[in-house]
């Protein structure tokens, strides 16, 4: 298959929407005539010696990169001379992923632990010179924190997306692999540019069609598939129907202890691997919102797990389970249930009985990605099993593209958050790098936010949630400001104005969504289904475990263990005491832990009702300063990208003083206590 | 087209599902000697003078009739002979639907104004044959009150059914007219059999396929369809989009001033009344929920109507014009929109500025077909305007056929409904027959709630629903009990306990599921855009217009002059007083018309909390006390009848106590007050 290296564009697109589509990776013109100089000096020739498909992608790629914003391309020999070079090598006493880079006037190096390492470092190399930083001198050492740097595409065969807010897959259309391959080129290159290594094609819920990725109905475009994605370095995973055996075997079980069972995922694995060899593992979403799975048959998920593992082994085959179980039919009257408790009920007591080559994926919170949860006491409770931490860039629950919110901040707290399991200081992104339990599988996944929309993300800016995905979790010491500023240059350019008024349009934009939306972490109150725009009752009376318990005197959810559901015993002594305790409860999950009177006195000193109003138009003021900054940027960049940014804050605007209004009114309603301000309440 | 009449049963059903097939044309084998005598002394042979196809299908029925109950074929004779025999004539001095019968052992005669009028007055004899009620000496006289007793099909060329729960379309599958047109035949004959003639055969949303009926697209297949229905006595009409002149004629405008516009539609009507010249007319559903109409132009709706109706006056044509119209963008967060207001505002101020061959159809309520609502202050208003009064047979806020609702009761209140617009005693039913006003064009019609289910409503006993509209508004001096009774005898038989048991179930299920659902006439409470199932705030903040305003102290609308929306005002002075009042408005319409606190005594002494409380606990207990009749009938009915009925009453009370729940769960958290009994609210 050939791509179009030298321009990497579908031809489908205009080119007004091309700029968008190149999203961090403009490469726009360098005027500035001594840095022009300085590039051309330091990077005039590079040395390679060794060849091969991904170093040939990372020579293509810093050849293109050079000739757009510097208007050369390097000389590109096999054998050092005397002159000044950058000479590339792979350097086996180097982890894998680690590549250090030594630039000076004579001899420069970049130097990786694999052909993927190198391609990492030149991409850092171009992002310095985006943004225009210093090269002379330069000396870098860069090791990723995780080991997997993985993307779960929702993808579904009839082309659509589930939760998806960025048109149709990029991967298949009416059931058939999209013959669009370019675009998954372009993709695997964006994925490459910010360290992702590793993607899952399909929708964790699998459905009948996409149960036959793993028959020879699909396997080989599923080839096809990974070899693009390879020669970025990206690893290619599958998400399996646990009940293949019958939907596709012709079984009549899908029991993991059943040998005929058995023998089909054996049969399943050794023709898998003989026409897709890279193949990474597969995904598993098992005995979760109607998925079919090991508690069908009785059997633990361990049992579950481990058979697929063994059929696995043989090809270095992972298998990844979702920790994604609940009931979600439990009936609203029923108190004494709580979905929170879930995963952890579910798998902490399968510790340590899972086979080495299983790895667990834990959603961040033990909700579902909601704007405020607290961090799921999995991590942190289990001590030997390998898991990956699970995060959400698309926004299904934070205004689905259609509002700008920069999740980096939020992430940041989940990774910078003490679980306090080997005592102070054992931090989430401690765990899921693996340093603390030592596992031999560790990492981060997150669900993808792109589709065929000619930006990738439908809102432009949240391409940043994409790009502060994989930069994020190369370096989880990276600030959320950190990954911002550099998106930004990138993105948008140089210019002082630009990044002073992007930093302050993003930088507080997850905190404003809060703000206009659910109070004080409790979530949920948003429209059945769809996930957009509030609805408080919404899944009030619903079977799905997500409740507010509002009545006229207060609300929220006891989650305590002296009067409520006991979800706080799950976590180490330390958070059980800070989160059991109303007084200790940080006031951004009190409704989370807690019910308690519209009275009740915050640690601002405010009441929780005055809260809720003060926080409802407080939001709306700061979408409202967020579109007047963006309003002072339209001299800065192109018409089409400033229009269509311009265009989704002006519906995030109304969709902001719904949820205002709506959420004032129903409050104001049941507690009946009035604004102190006397603002507008319906 | 040949068509099965001595069986009449589409090829596709199993022997079991032909029972409810049958519907209440079962014809089931008399098996009392001395009846069977009677009937083959007094209906040995028939003597008809005149025929023609609408002639040829009652002596089909009388035939295929007498041929299922009593076992013989009568002979058909053309000349009067000396034996006794039952002579069959169209009477030029009759009225044109008016028959009489008188049956005795010399000579019998069944009279008719039209051939149309001696179908019924076969269907009226074997009526009375399935009942087994004694015909020597019968004298009967039977003349319909409505002179349009019209069905309005929601049927979409794409196969579905908007608001349809049975089913696909018996009209069309995937935007063909259905090859099965058995099924239109025998869906013809049961119409007719209840007097039944006119219908519509495709939804009033009229989309972009569907426009295309009334051009040679469709035409030579509503010709077709136009002719089945024909010789069954009924008139076919097809609703129109009113933005055809756009969508079909290629013109850049609807205005009804247009002469463009003028033209198309004059040429449409000359062209569709060229292939179809029995065409009754146009419905039009125009500026409504989002379809085109005069409104767009700056027009009114009656120089939108009458514009269609000079193009249709050449050919007798009528045009139906739906008053449903309102702005459905209204925001919740303004009080002084009042969507019950709307049709009244709308229509009141062109009373007598519309043609003679227009006619505004009028839903029964202003709001949408809820389980309670006033009467529309339309009807008793227009004056000058002819009108058709719209009931909904399809069950759409009333449980959707899978919930056990007798409906006549429902219609008979508002056509007892006394408007005092000639003074007292100006009842609904006396006003759309058009005696009151003289109308030229007036009658009654429903949306229909069949499909392609085997027993055509999903519900067995929704079938009840559709027989009673048509005995109901060809005679709505019927009581409730009436109808049901003929309709349980011919349905399921003669059994006393068969009478009594369904008689007790099916008359006070309407009340029942009033009951446990929203309470004291404040309506909607059901999830959004389907329908179906408790969701109190569904549409609480919604753009519809439908609140019911609940708070901590109370709930209810205001639509009194003094205080509310004047809504009140609509209504002649009697009724403007009764409803005005608190203390004079009834208590089942109280919160359609008032905002009380809680507390507020109702006239049963009961608080409006402690009623919501009683009626729920008690709509749930109804529901299984109908359960268990239900069960005491397996005996006396074929099992898969019985087995279907049973399916959805399960269903109906798991409904019924989530209804409850919630209901009371809401309001309780709500109000904070207790019920007396301290029964379970959660």
């Amino acid at each position: 298959m050939q791509f179009r290296d030298s321009e990497r564009l579908v031809h489908s697109l205009t080119e007004d929407q091309l700029t968008s589509y190149r999203a961090w990776l403009q490469y726009n013109p360098i005027n500035q005539q001594d840095y022009r100089e300085e590039i051309m000096h330091l990077l005039s020739t590079i040395c390679v010696k060794d060849r091969n498909e991904v170093i040939d992608r990372a020579l293509d790629e810093l050849s293109f990169g050079l000739d757009q914003m510097i208007g050369y391309k390097p000389a590109v020999v096999r054998n050092e001379e005397d002159r000044s070079m950058l000479i590339i090598m792979i350097d086996p006493t180097y982890k894998a992923e680690m590549y250090t880079i030594n630039l000076n006037s004579e001899k420069s190096m970049l130097r990786g632990g694999s052909s993927r390492a190198i391609l990492y470092g030149v991409f850092h190399l171009l992002r310095l010179i985006q943004q225009q930083s210093k090269l002379t001198g330069l000396s870098i050492k860069e090791v990723p924190k995780n080991a997997i740097r993985m993307i779960n595409q929702w993808d579904d065969m009839n082309g659509s997306v589930e939760r998806g807010y960025a048109g149709e897959s990029i991967f298949y259309k009416d059931y058939q692999f999209s013959k669009d391959r370019q675009r998954i080129y372009d993709y695997a290159r964006l994925l490459s540019s910010v360290g992702i290594n590793a993607i899952t094609i399909n929708n964790v819920n699998v459905h009948q069609i996409e149960s036959k990725l793993i028959t020879d109905t699909y396997l080989a475009e599923v080839k096809q598939t990974s070899d693009i994605f390879n020669q970025f370095g990206i690893t290619l995973f599958l998400s399996i129907n646990y009940a293949a055996p019958i939907e596709i075997g012709g079984l009549d079980s899908a029991d993991p202890l059943d040998p005929k069972v058995r023998a089909f995922w054996k049969d399943i694995a050794q023709h898998v691997y003989e026409v897709v060899p890279n193949l990474g593992g597969f995904l598993v979403k098992a005995d979760s919102e109607n998925r079919p799975g090991p508690f069908t048959y009785g059997r633990n998920h361990a049992e579950g797990a481990n058979m697929l593992a063994e059929a696995m082994e043989p090809y270095g085959g992972k298998v990844i389970w979702r920790c994604f179980v609940y009931n979600c039919k439990q009936d609203w009257r029923d108190r004494t249930t709580d979905r929170a408790r879930a995963a952890y009920d579910h798998f902490m007591p399968l510790d340590g009985s899972f086979n080495d080559n299983v790895v667990l994926q834990i959603k961040n919170g033990p909700m579902d990605f909601q704007v405020r949860e607290p961090v799921s006491p999995l991590i942190g409770g289990l001590e030997k099993t390998n898991q990956f931490l699970e995060f959400q860039i698309a926004q299904e629950y934070l205004g689905q593209q259609r509002h700008l919110v920069y999740l980096i901040p939020q992430w940041k707290e989940v990774l910078e958050f003490d679980t306090f399991a080997k005592g102070e200081g054992t931090t989430v992104k401690q765990i899921v790098s693996g340093d603390v339990f030592d596992n031999n599988i560790s990492g981060i996944v997150a669900v993808s936010n792109i589709g065929n929309d000619y930006n990738w993300t439908g809102h432009t800016i949240a391409q940043l949630n994409l790009y502060g995905y994989g930069r994020l979790i190369w370096n989880p010491d990276l600030t959320a400001e950190e990954i911002a500023l550099e998106w930004i240059k990138q993105t948008f350019g140089n210019h002082p104005t630009v990044i002073k008024l992007l930093m302050e349009i993003v930088m507080p934009s997850w905190e404003t969504y809060e703000n206009y939306t659910s109070p004080l972490g409790i979530g949920w109150m948003v429209n059945v289904n769809h996930h957009y725009g509030p609805n408080i009752d919404g899944y009030e009376y619903m079977a799905w475990g997500t409740y507010h318990f509002a009545d006229r005197n207060g609300l929220g959810v006891d989650r305590t263990q002296e009067t409520g559901t006991g979800y706080t015993s799950q976590y180490h002594q330390e958070n059980q005491s800070l989160y059991e305790q109303v007084e200790t409860c940080p006031d951004e999950l009190l409704l989370f832990f807690h019910h308690v009177p519209y009275t009740h006195k915050l640690k601002s000193g405010k009441t929780v009702i005055q809260h809720i109003y003060d926080t409802h138009f407080q939001g709306v003021e700061q979408v409202q300063s967020m579109m007047e900054k963006w309003e002072a940027l339209s001299s800065f960049m192109d018409a089409k990208r400033h229009q269509d940014v311009q265009e989704r804050l002006n519906h995030q605007l109304e969709n902001a003083k719904e949820w205002r209004d709506i959420i004032n009114t129903y409050f104001y309603r049941k507690s009946g206590i009035a604004d102190r301000h006397n603002r507008t309440i319906y």
